[in-house]
């Protein structure tokens, strides 16, 4: 994780080079992406459980992870480009396969990032605690339909 | 990196059970949260490089990078609280020693943070590269000043 991180701090810092040649976007380009991508989104779960059992005191930042979970979610749709099946990624070909499955799996995700954040801005926890459950739901059904099984 | 997301979606899903009592806010859990809270910083960091490199098509999505780091700065100062620097963190004691030099660091972050996110709206890609240059030297000093160096 830690290397990974500067690996990716590395990559960024490299990216603004004035004598770096623009890369072509690509299958691995966009695998890059979509994991940097879902790092974010797995963050934004992190935070808001650590949150909701009362790990971190944190509380008051709960919102700010809702909202980015939810612009997020909106853009989730547009991470499985056609060419990025192959390669280092773990998604499976049903994505492309089976395209309104996916999309439906990606609305309810969206749908559920959504009441997750409205939840938040009216200041209700419980109901923030019950649509957190609802919004593990929706990544649950889409990693177990649409990514590779986990290795033990 | 696979797994430590595994580890972090069965935590979300175990946040949410019935049965489980609430933890106590403690050093462990607000370390857990600050390295969620990294991970979707680190997240957008990956992908606003891989879409400023050309890597990713993605472009039409890079403001909501640039939103979300912008905000993932404003609550960057309250990840550090008292009481969260033993344990597994490389958070070195300069962050609690040092108060106004680390404040400075993370105003760095902010106004690089939301420079960047400012360049974005205004659509011109050239500024945004610029300014993304500036946001990856605010973490680059942060990282050097305050975050035990990487072992090889």
């Amino acid at each position: 994780m830690t290397f990974k991180k500067h690996l990716l701090f590395v990559t960024a810092i490299l990216a603004v080079s004035a004598f770096t040649p623009p890369a072509m976007a690509d299958g691995d380009g966009e695998i890059k992406y979509r994991k940097s991508v879902m790092s974010s989104i797995g963050g934004h779960m992190g935070s808001m459980a650590a949150i909701l059992k009362g790990a971190s005191a944190n509380g008051a930042n709960f919102a700010v992870h809702t909202q980015g979970m939810a612009e997020l979610s909106k853009i989730a749709g547009s991470i499985f480009p056609e060419g990025s099946d192959f390669g280092e990624t773990e998604a499976l070909p049903a994505i492309w396969e089976k395209p309104a499955d996916f999309a439906g799996a990606v609305k309810m995700f969206q749908g559920a990032a959504a009441n997750l954040n409205t939840a938040a801005m009216s200041g209700d926890m419980a109901a923030s605690g019950a649509a957190f459950g609802e919004l593990g739901k929706a990544c649950k059904n889409c990693h177990e339909n649409f990514r590779e099984k986990k290795k033990q």
